[in-house]
C-alpha cells in the first residue's frame, strides 16, 4: 500500500527570525517536535561558548533543527523537479532527516567528545533507531520501519542520493540555516546570502541536486559566506579558547575520575560518558544545565586544577590565544607557563585552523556543487566561477595557535 | 579632590545587534562586565520561559544589562544639556546603575519570587552594597563609597532626579533597550520604535528628562510599541502558562520541603532560598543552570505532582490558557479538573493582564513624559498627543485568565 | 466556455524590496506590464515631491503598482477561501486591477488635478476601456470584454464585494503596499506591519474579507503604521509646501494661458489638460519628466510670478508652513506677505490636515474591517480592539496651516 | 589667519537609509546643498537606466553625494589619527569635494559622454571653479581660493596624499557609499559589508589611509561586495542593454544634427553638447528630465531609426545581450540583423566587461589598500588576506558582448 502523511487539521506556524514563518503540515513533524528528545535541544546551545565572544549568539539547536526542517520542507514543496522526483516517503524522510539531524548533540559539543567515545551523528542515529525514545516511537507510528530509512540518510546511505544531499552535502540545508541563523545572532553581516534565491535555481537532475546558471552568483555568494564566517565567528581566538579550557577541563575530570575523586564521583549524569557505556537515556540526562551544574560545582573542588579550569569557564577569565609564526614561539610560551607554575598538560594546549571552504573532489564527485549551464551541460562550481576557482586553487589559508593562561592572573 | 573616571588605554567595543557596538571606555565600567556577579547573567534568560512560545528568544539579562548601559552612556556623551548637568561622578555612577540594574535577578524571575521573601530589585542593591561581591569590590575600588550612590539611583532616591529617571521612569534606557531586543529576539516588529530620533530630541530640563516636540511623534511610536510587546509577547497565553507552572512547581517545593522530603532536601542551593535567608553568596550559587537541573531531578520523584509539574516544564507539555468571559465559566473548569482527578491548588490556576501602557501621574509627575513644545512650554505627553489621549482615557483593556492542564493528556 | 488564463512558459520574477520577488505566472499579466501605459508609471514618482523631504524617496508608482498586483496574487494564492470563492476570470481581473489602479496618475497627481476637470482615478477606468491604449488591446485579447469588468473594480462595482475590497477597502493590497514601500524609501520605521501575518489571517467570509481574531494584533499595528505615515511622511510641512507650491504655480499657468502668453502657449502637451479635453493620448503624453521640463523653462518666463515659483520648486526654495493655532495668526501673515509686496493669490494658501485612520461605517459598513471571533461571531474592528477604540472615539487630530515664502528671501 | 569653518547655530540633520542620519554642521556644506547644482542631481539617477532591470533603482546622485560627504565627515571626525593630521582647512576642503564629486554628472552619464568632448569629473572641476556657479560663489565665501582647492583634491592633486585617497582611492568614501546604496535601491544583499568597522579601523599613517590588521576581514568583504555588485549589477545584461540603445540613439542624433534635421535642431538644450562647446550653464539646462521630455518627442521623428530607438528605451523594448563565446558568432548575428533589415551602425554593438576587483599597483602604490600589522609593519592587502591573493592572481574574469534587437519583434 502506498504511504501517505498523516496531515494536520490545520497547518501550524512558528514565528522565526531566519524564514519568518515555520510551516508544519505534517503530523509526524508536529509530534516529533514535541518529543523529549526534541525539546532537549533548547538546552543545548547552537554555538558552544561562542557567546562568550559574541554575546547574542545565545541561540540552541532547537531553532537551527527547526530551520533544517524548513529548508527541506522548501526545497521539497518549492522546487518543481525535487517534488516530481520524491515520492511521499521519500518527502517523509527527508524533512524527519533535517529535524533530526542534530538530536544527538551533547552539551559543548565538540569538545565533550573528547571525554566520550561516541559523537554526536552516532548518539542522532541511535536516538532514532532505539526503541526507547520518543522520537523513535512517533516516527515507527507514522510508519513501520521508517525510523529505519532516516537513520540512512543521516548515514548518507539513502537510496535517492538527492534526499542525501539536501541534509548534507555542499549546499545542503544544515548549512544554508545555520550560517544565516548565526549571522543573526552574532551580528555580524557576513553570513547573508540569498537563499530565496538559490532555493529559486536549484534542481533535481539526474537524481543531484544542481544549480541553474542563473543562480551561480548567489552560490558563490554562499560560498564566500561561509569561508568568512568560519574565519571571523567559528575560528574566533576567544570562542576557540573556551574550547580548549573545557578540552582541558574534560580531560583533568577524567584522571580525577580514574584517580577515584569523590567530588567527580557525585557526577552521577557525566559517569556514564567517563565510562564510555553512554546509551540514549544517558544523553537525554545530560544537557548544557546539567553540565554547568557540575562545572559550577567544580570551581568547589579542592583539586586546585580542577577548580581553576572551572572558574576559569563560568567566570570567563579564558586562556590567551596566540598565532604561531615561527618554530620558535612555541617553546618561549611553554617556558613561560612553566616559570609561572602552571601544569603543562592542562594550561598549554594548540590548535590549527585551516581554510574551511569548497573543495570539490576531495569527498567524491557527489559533494561538489554542480552547475547547469543554459546549453544543458553540468559542470562543477569552480569550472564556471572564477572567484571560487580563484579559492580552490589560492593558496591555502591555514594557522597555528597556541592557548594558555594571561600572564597576569 | 573632583573625582575623574579612569580611562582605558583604548575603547573596547562589543558587538550587538542592537546598538551595532557597545563602547567602553572606563576602566570601571569593564572591570563590572567581568565580574563573576555580573557575568552569571549570562545564565538568566531575559524573558523566562518565553521562549517556549518565541522560541528565538533565548538571549540573557546580560546583552540587555550591556544595551542599557550602552544608551545611558549614549544619552550623557549625545545630549549637550545632560552632559554639562552631570558631573563626571554622577555619570559614572549613572552608566554603572545602568549596567548593574538588573543584577539581582533570580532564575524565572517572576515565578521564583513566589517562594522567597525579597525580590530581585533588592538583591541588586545587596549586590551593588555587599563587601563580598566582586561588583562592590570593583566599585568601591573606582571611588569610595560610590556604590551607596549607586544604590541609591536603583532606589530612585539619587539627588539628581535625571539619573533616576534615565534608569527608571517612563521613557528610560531600561525599557528603550528592552523592548528592541526583545522585538529582535522574538521576531516580531511590534517592539521597534526610532531610538536614534529620541536619542536626539531629549534634553535635561530644570534637572528632568524631556524631549523636544519634534520627537514626540518617536516617542508616541514608543508608546505603542510597548503596548503591542505586552500583549504580544508579554502575556502571549503559552508564556504565562510556563509561568503558572512553575508557580505551581514552587509551590509543591516549598510544600514538600516543610515535609522534609528527601529529594527537595538534597537542592542544597535552593534550600536559603525556601528558608527566606538568602544572601548575595546564595544568590550567585543559584541560577538557570542549576535550577534547570533540579527540575530535571525532580522529574524523577515520588511525589507525582511534583515530578508532574516539572516534566511538564521540561518537556513543554504546558498548562491550557482560557480567557474567562464570563462569571460562571471558572465553575466549569473548576469541576473539569476535579473530575479528572487533579489537585486543585495545583492545577487550576488564575491570571490577569491589564493595559500596560503609560500612565500618566500614577507615579507622581516625576513619572511623566514632558514635552518641550516648541513656545518653550512644558507639557504632558497626553495633552499634546491625541493618540496617546486616546490611550489614556479610552476603556481600560484587561483579561482574566485561567490555566488548567489540557483535557486529552 | 469557461475561461481560463493563460500561462507564461516559465514564472518571471521581479526582484523588488518589500515582496523579495514579485511572481507573474500569467500572460496577460506580463503584457501588461510591458505597456506603454505602464511603463509611463515609471516617470511619476509615488509620493509626488515627498523627496524634497526624504531624500531617498524617489521611487516611482511603477513599483508599487508591481507590490499591489503581487499582494492580490498572494492573497488569491494563499488563502484557501478566496481561492475558492473566485473563478478563474474573477482572479485575472482582480489582479489586473491591481497593477493597474493607478494606471491614471498624473504627475503630482493632486496638485495637478486642481488644473484638469478629471481626477486620476477616471483615467484609470479611461485607460483600461479605450481601445487606443496597449493596456485595453491586451485584456481584450485575454478575454473580450473583461476590461469592462476590471473597471468596474475600480469603480467599486464588481458584482464580487471581496474583489473590490481587495483593491480598495479598509485593508486593501494599495495601502499595504504604499505602507511599507513608502516606510522602506523614506527610512522611516513607522510604516511597518506584520503584512505576512495578515496574510495568514484574513479569510473571505460572506464574500467579504473579513481577519481572524488570531490576526487582530496585526490589524492594530497597520492601522497605527497608518496613522503614523500619515502624521509624519504623506502630511509632512515640507512637502505639503511643495505641493501648495505646485498649486500656486498650476494657478498661474491657468491665469496666463487665460491671457495668451506666449511661453505658456508652448507648453503644447499641457494644453489639452488647461482646456479641460485631455483624453488618454495626450495623458500618455504629459509625464513628470515633461512638466518639470516645463517647469525649468518656466524659470525664464518673463512673468515674474511664473518665474518666481518655477524657480522656488526646482531649486527647493519652499515655502513656509505654519500651524495655525488661533483665528488671529492668519491676519498676521497676510499683513506680512503684503508688506514684502507679494500677491497674496499665489504667495498665501491655506490647508489643513486631519486624522486619516480607520472611520468604521463612514464609507458603510463593507468599509469595515471585521474580525471573526473565536465562536464564529462577526465583528467590526473597534469592538474588538481598546487601542483602535480609543482612536475612533478619542479628540479627532486635526490641524490647519498656512503657507508663505521664507521672510528672508 | 588661521581658517575656522563657520557653524551653524543648530546641527540639521537628513534622515538617510543607509547612515541613518546625515549631519550637518557647517555653514558652507547647508548652503552647498542648497545650490541650484547640488539640487540638480536630484534629477540624474545614480545607476541611469538601472532601474529597468532592478525597478527599485530608481535612486538619484543626490543622495549618493550627501552620503560621501557623510563618509568624509565620519572620517575625520571618528578617526583621531585622520582628525589630527588635518588642518580645518583640509577637513573643510575634504567634506566639500566629497559632497560634490559627482556634481557634473550629465544625463545617462556614461552613454552620453558618446556626444560630448568632455566629460563628467571635467564638469565637476569647471562647477567648482567657474565663478558663475552658486557652488563656485558658496565655496569662495567661506573661504577665497579654497574651491581650486578642491578641485585639486578632484585631480588626485590636493597636497595631503590621504585627502585625495578618502574621496577617490581604493578604499573611498565614494565607493563604499554607492555600494551599500545601490545595494539597497536593487534589493540585492551582495553589496553589504560592515562600514562601521571599516571607519572603527582605518587610520592615518605617514599621511596616506591605512586599515588595522583587525579590519582586514572587513576590508575583505568589501571587495568581494565589489566584485560581486558589479557582475550582477552593474554590468547586468538588461542594464547594459539600455546603455547600448542610448549610445545608439545618441550616435543618430549627432548624424541627423550634422544633416540639419529640424526636430534635432529644436533640442535647444543639447546643442551645445553636440557642438561640443557646453560650459556650466548649459550643463546646469541639461538634466533627465529634459533629456527624457527629448527622446519622447523623438518617438515622434520621421527619421525611423531615430523614433524606433526612442521608442525602445521609452518603453522599454530593450536589446537582447548575448555573451560571445566563440570568433563565429558574431558573424551569425551581423548576418540575423542585416537579414531583418536593420541597420549594423545602430543595430548590432558590442561590449566588454572585464572583473573589477581590487587591482594592487596598477595605479602607483598610493592606490593599494595598505594594511598595518599588530607588529607595526605595512603590508599590501593582497599580501595578508589569501581570498585577495587569489583573486589578484586567479584568471581574469572577462566577457564579450553583442546587442541587438530581439528577433520576433
Amino acid at each position: 500500500m502506498e504511504y501517505t502523511s498523516k496531515k494536520l487539521s490545520e497547518t501550524k506556524v512558528f514565528r522565526d527570525v531566519i524564514h519568518h514563518y515555520i510551516h508544519v503540515e505534517d503530523e509526524v513533524i508536529w509530534n516529533l517536535i514535541n518529543t523529549r528528545e526534541v525539546q532537549r535541544l533548547r538546552r543545548i546551545h547552537q554555538l558552544g561558548g561562542t557567546y562568550e565572544v559574541y554575546h547574542n549568539a545565545e541561540h540552541s539547536r532547537f531553532s537551527h533543527s527547526l530551520g533544517v526542517y524548513e529548508i527541506v520542507r522548501r526545497m521539497i514543496n518549492g522546487v518543481e523537479s525535487i517534488n516530481q522526483e520524491l515520492t511521499p516517503y521519500d518527502k517523509t524522510v527527508a524533512m524527519i532527516a533535517g529535524l533530526l539531524h542534530d538530536v544527538g548533540h551533547m552539551p559543548f559539543s565538540h569538545s565533550f567528545e573528547s571525554i566520550s567515545m561516541v559523537n554526536h551523528e552516532q548518539f542522532s542515529i541511535d536516538i532514532i533507531r532505539d526503541k526507547r525514545t520518543e522520537v523513535n516511537k512517533v516516527i515507527e507510528k507514522e510508519c513501520p520501519n521508517m525510523a529505519e530509512d532516516v537513520a540512512k540518510v543521516l548515514k548518507h546511505e539513502y537510496p535517492k542520493m538527492i534526499v542525501n544531499q539536501m541534509i548534507s552535502g555542499q549546499l545542503d540545508a544544515d548549512r544554508m540555516d545555520y550560517l544565516l541563523r548565526d549571522a543573526y545572532f552574532t551580528g555580524t553581516s557576513y553570513g547573508y546570502f540569498d537563499l530565496e534565491r538559490i532555493l529559486r535555481t536549484i534542481r533535481c537532475h539526474n537524481n543531484c541536486l544542481i544549480v541553474k546558471a542563473s543562480g551561480m552568483h548567489s552560490v558563490e555568494n554562499y560560498i564566500l559566506a561561509r569561508y568568512h564566517m568560519y574565519w571571523q565567528v567559528y575560528y574566533h581566538p576567544v570562542g576557540s579558547a573556551f574550547e580548549k579550557g573545557l578540552e582541558s577541563y574534560f580531560k583533568r575530570l577524567r584522571f580525577l575520575y580514574n584517580q577515584g575523586n569523590n567530588l567527580v564521583q557525585s557526577f552521577t549524569r557525566l559517569i556514564p560518558f567517563l565510562e564510555k557505556k553512554a546509551d540514549v537515556i544517558d544523553h537525554f540526562n545530560l544537557d548544557e544545565n546539567v553540565m554547568m551544574y557540575y562545572l559550577m560545582r567544580s570551581m568547589n573542588s579542592d583539586d586546585q586544577i580542577l577548580s581553576d579550569l572551572a572558574r576559569r569557564l563560568i567566570n570567563r577569565d579564558l586562556f590567551e590565544c596566540k598565532t604561531i609564526k615561527e618554530a620558535g614561539e612555541k617553546t618561549k610560551y611553554l617556558r613561560m607557563i612553566e616559570d609561572a607554575g602552571y601544569d603543562r598538560e592542562y594550561y598549554l594546549l594548540e590548535g590549527s585552523n585551516k581554510q574551511n571552504t569548497y573543495q570539490p573532489y576531495r569527498g567524491g564527485s557527489g559533494y561538489n556543487i554542480s552547475i547547469l549551464t543554459s546549453d544543458g551541460e553540468v559542470k562543477e562550481l569552480s569550472e564556471c566561477s572564477s572567484i571560487v576557482n580563484a579559492l580552490v586553487h589560492g593558496k591555502d589559508k591555514k594557522e597555528e595557535r597556541i592557548y594558555f593562561p594571561k600572564p597576569n592572573k
